[in-house]
């Protein structure tokens, strides 16, 4: 017992969203040994919370031997930050001003807790189990209701003076007239354009501006996802293409930006809009190669994140438990 | 003796530029206790070079009471690469493709040898002996001929995956046709607009669409420089406050962006345009805040370099001696 104890093969991750807490307990080759969900919104009190999360994970303790096997806990949760600990004024949380949860988890789990923002947490996940194992500097892009990002430098996520570095996501791109209004008061915002109602607001336009028929238009226009995109895309119509080329020109220029900064081995890309493969892979590219200064052209490798879609956010905050 | 060579109480700093080469022999305070200069030109060898360098050197050596009491050496050179140790591929130097520079003055001098770029430098000099003193997040701005970059995350800089990183004068900041070209082969880069040639091709600009009269149109257009625009706005000369606003919006439009990388505690401006005072950093001021995120806003200090602008790259090369 006392020899597993020193091994503690196992790590916690929690991935905190809005509605929905998902914790896994996972092993070093990333592998989820037993999973458990509470609802992030029953517990208007954190203690609550944190009492009901013990609770739940009790069988997967069982499962594994003991508490005593795990050696951390990582969580990644909106505005999480990894200096304080703390949740700090999360819109979509109920708990207000700031959360000091890692302090919480480490009085009732006994075991090193850390916390960071998802996008953050989705780089240590590729970082530690994914396609950017063995990299030391990367970009990782989340492309999801919103943008995110998180960025490793030197081996180690860049977390900047205040812990909340990495906000690639709110980068002006757009200026002037036209620029699109974002949800955080600014305009022009990469998120807008490429998150997944960017994606759609850009389909609404083309469609408007266009006669084309397309299977697009049978859908509500404020419900259209990039996967009917793709569809449409692999039905052959120009429109759903244009939308992908309108879209991963945007990203692959501003990629070509971003790689100035750190000059990466790789942009790691993850969310439903990247499930459109070579349609949104290919203008990317191309965009990304046609911007890049020539002392960077053909370095950084654009690539898909490995993880399991549903099991990423997971196995991302795992990784920040065996720190 | 002994007790002094343990001490080793200086460094030699390297600004090599194109036509000249400073060398700097600099205490732990930052004071140049004295100074060389070789032309860079001179030598078509490089092995030339660094024997001149090194019978230049002797007389410094002498004052400071022998070779012994030096540290190491730090380099600020055109396509300096601090990974590999050489100069690559620098189109303003006389040696062609890769020179192993600090090889060759380790060899020479038998002191540990660091090269970076000047930009790099410029920043390393800050930490050491300016205004960054005691910072671990920021970020440098040089505003010469072109516009450079040097970034500090965590207190190191970031040299990304090749030795390359940080070339944010490259950033595209305007797209389409009104884009200006760069001597990189692309458009719209940062350096454009906010470099010593990017202030006079503002200028004119300006003086071409408007009927003022003005201090700068007895000036060959060509030779516009900074400081005259500066003359201009001190006598009150509108045209000269919106060449300014301008290039100081842009700047700062620019910054704004840049600070969601790395949340930096500052930007430390560098350079003949920020000579300028309010008249252009009003301008970058209000147009970061104008820009910024807002949990961005009102973090990171805009600060101008503390050190003496002759001095300041001989002092930034040998920063990275004492490494």
């Amino acid at each position: 017992m006392a020899e597993e104890n020193e091994i503690q093969p196992y790590v916690i991750g929690l991935d905190m969203g809005g509605t929905n807490s998902v914790f896994g307990v996972v092993d070093q080759r990333g592998t989820i040994k037993a999973q458990t969900v509470i609802k992030t919104k029953a517990y208007p009190d954190v203690h609550d919370y944190v009492n009901a999360a013990v609770e739940a994970l009790q069988p997967a303790f069982d499962l594994i031997g003991g508490k005593e096997n795990i050696k951390g806990m990582g969580i990644g949760a909106p505005n999480g930050n990894f200096y304080s600990g703390c949740i700090e004024n999360a819109a979509n949380l109920l708990w207000k001003d700031i959360v000091p949860i890692t302090a919480l988890f480490e009085d009732a789990l006994d075991i090193p807790v850390r916390v960071t923002n998802d996008a953050n947490a989705a780089a240590m996940g590729e970082m530690t189990y994914g396609v950017a194992r063995g990299m030391k500097n990367f970009i990782m892009i989340t492309l999801g209701t919103g943008v995110g990002s998180g960025i490793v430098v030197d081996g180690k996520l860049v977390y900047g003076s205040d812990g909340f570095a990495g906000e690639l996501g709110h980068s002006t791109i757009v200026r002037g007239q036209e620029a699109r209004q974002c949800g955080c008061g600014r305009k022009g915002c990469l998120e807008t354009y490429c998150s997944a109602t960017g994606v759609a607001r850009t389909a609404r336009l083309m469609l408007e501006k266009s006669n084309e028929p397309s299977m697009l238009r049978d859908i509500d226009p404020d419900k259209i996802t990039s996967f009917d995109v793709f569809q449409a895309a692999e039905a052959g119509e120009q429109i759903a293409k244009d939308i992908f080329d309108f879209t991963g020109t945007i990203l692959g220029e501003a990629c070509a930006n971003f790689a100035l900064f750190s000059a990466p081995e790789a942009f790691v890309f993850f969310g439903g809009l990247i499930k459109a493969g070579h349609w949104i892979l290919d203008p990317i590219q191309a965009a990304y190669d046609a911007n890049s200064l020539a002392s960077y052209k053909g370095k950084a490798k654009l690539l898909v994140s490995s993880l399991n879609g549903s099991e990423a956010a997971v196995l991302g905050a795992s990784a920040l438990g065996w720190e």
